[in-house]
């Protein structure tokens, strides 16, 4: 079963290697990278996604910039996960795939009206401005695509703040946004990826492919794995990595089916992915929540997207 | 001196003025009227647009419609003031005036950013959602345009809630990223235009025209005049109208500058633009706040509109 | 008619004129002045208070410190107006007036509950934390008061910050549980105590007393006069003057009734009282609001209590 | 090493344990009993307290009422965990033991200020209602007391809405006012209460003591094992047990330090115990946080005290 796949992103190291496994596995059919400010400035992003396409040798597939900050806040960025550039480690080359003049939000309404209702899968792994933004511009959208996989989110804690993960907080109104609309959604989160840790066994298959793919690879899981050590992780979480796999392979992971809304009036909670397994907000369920992940199968299919890219 | 106006409205019987001064007095050049849901659903105020341009003879003006809800909350509607059409009151005639494929905030950004830097003054005076959408999709926006100039707030009391006006509450987060922005910012809101009540003196002198526009006018008025009578008012107060005339006569009215924002998080009052005159919450001013009108400057300017557009 | 009242302040030149006028009235049985942390620190408001009996002549009066912060916030004091004694002007004199041993919260409640239901006025002049406690300690007090006439809060704008006025954003959890709570509340806000301005005609009349007291209230006013003229003030507003002479002559004000409730949650807008005169929140009236005074019979009445003070 | 305690509770099942092992435990010196509304109404709850030191044979303790509701809110109570009495399950007694005629905070004030600093651990482990009352009235309380040992909050999941636990969701306000005053506070919450499971193992080493007071605890368990099983527990969670132990046995459990609030603004998470482990808020630590447990150690002291007093 191929998978027909917009993933819109702000690489961002585990956005690489979102990039690499939604380029790379033979399930996947990549229709856009689209890209949105995050991890760092949305031009920086954007060159990171060309760059990391460049690498991998990914040609023809459309790459389109989108919102260089969320709807209604200020823009936050993530350096001390991935440096200044936003995928610090590597040498990056210069990018030769080209940008699509359109924006973001404009390319993801015409690609996905474009084509057969519900055969495409929003991969958003990045703050969901562009997804709020396309959704507004086109409504219709919710009925359209097969489904929002996103990498965003937490059930127990967050990162950014002890309530909200990065992607969520960077642009509550955004996600709450996609959250509420009606289409299926599949969160995630923080409790899912946390079990993604890019530990010692992964980096050596990597490192045994011995491709040049496989060495810039490794270089990004060098720094990042020093980013994680710095916050007393033992390996890095490749988030985004996550949510695309779930999309091509939904067996890697277990879900539980929740209501989730994003708290936007907190005092400390704001961006918080409130999620209600239990019935206890007497809200229907909108969200399908990942909770346990099948790590092994994970790094199969990654390795193999990176060796069948690097081949 | 010439403005080049984009009006974004939901008409809406005040809107409708709104138009027929945009379109009908010689300082304007109306570039295009774009539609938001407001008053009523995107679709019957679009409708309403394209109709009062039909009825007032207005040809050419670009029509494109937006927005159906608002970015993040429910969309609510005012039926209690503009009926089950939104224009209730007068038959409307099929619009002949065509809408434009494109939707509004492409318009918008489309349209500023293809003429001179400084030169579009954008007249909101619905939910300020196409606005924020295109600035979202567009920052560059916020140095292009000349300005805008809002219906929409107030520095006392709201008329949605005690704490805000209709447009503001419709879509709060919009109109928070739109005081937000970069752009001059002048705002007409409730204190003003509740001074702009369409009395029997202004009526009497739209009924002296004869015309049939003038008619129709006169019709919207009767039906306003009802939905304001329910609510204590001597006469309906055609806010939207006071946004048009704020561009083509400054001096149709006096301004205080302040800080404005829009109350997001509140239990009671959310949508709230708070103004701060007097430098108590210490941000910079952001806002050029109408305070006192200039009544008869302002029904001298519509009812030569009317006339010219009768003619 | 006598009227029984419990006046809770934080002197605070226009609380030294409420005690003045709680004292020297004929219609008042002034039966406790307690104190609450506001203007300044409970500390200097409570050596105020007791200054103040000491000045006018008044003993015999309970006097008990109540709390010295709000009930969960962070205290704010409001030096700006009332100096950094929260009585700067005149020298005040040694306190002779004892302290009650007692606190504030526990004082109102044993007053209230001793004395036959519905004889006492609760006149809260200050921020609303001793209310909310002794209401909070005794739940039947809300049955048991006349009522409770305050100073605090604005139907239109605040003077602490756009939404909020001092009294309210001082202890808004403890303002909210008072509004809340089933007893009377008549709420003497800034549009009511902005219409009563200490100007000249006021003041030279208080001269022509000639007495010392009347010297004393002539140097609260010269202070009081610059701090609100830096304001842009061209006399200063006496507001907590007004709650002592609602309780012992309604007709010195017009009045309308509305729902009133306390934003807690805003952002921009916490500490506001959001009154509802409309029904627009379908909430049932629960405030008197006051909203116009006859100020000759203000002034009048005052005159003649500093006078009779005096005597 | 004795400790002196006042324990302020809702009973509540598990407050009935709680009350047990203040009482039957040898390092225990229960200086009082008070009583807040929570599970139940606060006259429920004063009578089940009372009633459980009738069928323990509980002579001599303070016992008095507290507040009937919240600072601010509206009341919550829990039937669906503890019936209709608040402690339903087995017959319970006409109380013997008197009810002292102070309110709650005053008896906390009074009992705390008239010993020596330092002595004193205040152990709530209901809505913290007496407890914000007693620090308002009494500021001095927190550097007067030894610490404050609470049942309440979460720092990964709620009970009664996803974010937030019930003691503290039941008072916001009072709980954030706790946990900002300078004292030493200690959560026990539900991520360590979760773990003390009521289950066979501990229910049969009751049952094997054979005492009247045995049978009366089986009775509890039998009712709140079947409230549980409703949600899917195998076994009650005996979480206000945990608080008491903790002050007794500080090692019965292993903490981690943090800076914990109560959010009071959030549209979902109002009553959520934020708790940076990491210093993700930039705030000092203010609070111990209890993590995990050594459930035989507790269940060891809580069989020996329903042993001791029944013997």
């Amino acid at each position: 079963m191929t998978r027909s796949i917009i993933l819109d992103c702000d690489p961002g190291h585990d956005d690489a290697l979102a990039i690499l496994l939604a380029a790379g596995d033979p399930r996947a059919e990549l229709l856009a990278i689209t890209t949105v400010a995050g991890n760092q400035t949305v031009e920086k992003v954007t060159r990171n996604a060309r760059a990391v396409c460049t690498v991998a040798g990914v040609e023809g597939v459309t790459v389109a910039q989108g919102a260089s900050r969320p709807l209604v806040r200020e823009a936050i960025i993530a350096p001390e996960y991935h440096g200044d550039s936003g995928l610090d480690g590597p040498d990056l080359p210069e990018p030769t795939v080209p940008l699509d003049p359109r924006g973001a939000a404009e390319l993801i309404v015409r690609t996905v009206m474009d084509r057969e209702p519900g055969t495409v899968d929003l991969v958003p792994t990045g703050p969901l401005t562009n997804i709020a933004l396309a959704l507004a511009l086109e409504p219709r959208l919710a009925e359209r695509v097969r489904g929002v996989t996103l990498m965003g989110g937490a059930y127990t804690r967050g990162n950014r703040t002890p309530a909200a993960e990065f992607n969520i907080i960077a642009d509550p109104e955004a996600a709450a946004a996609v959250f509420a609309a009606p289409w299926p959604v599949t969160m995630v989160g923080l409790d899912l990826t946390h079990q993604a840790l890019a530990d010692d066994a992964f980096r050596s298959r990597v490192r045994a492919l011995g491709t040049p793919l496989a060495g810039f690879v490794e270089e990004l899981m060098e720094f990042f794995t020093q980013s994680y050590a710095r916050r007393g992780f033992p390996a890095p979480a490749v988030h985004d990595l996550c949510a695309v796999a779930a999309v091509l392979d939904p067996d890697v992971m277990t879900y539980r089916d929740a209501f989730v809304t994003v708290e936007l009036t907190g005092t400390w909670t704001t961006g918080m992915t409130v999620t209600d397994f239990e019935g206890l907000l007497g809200r229907p369920v909108n969200t399908r929540v990942a909770v346990s992940l099948d790590r092994d199968r994970l790094w199969d299919m990654t390795v193999a997207a990176i060796e069948r890219l690097g081949g």
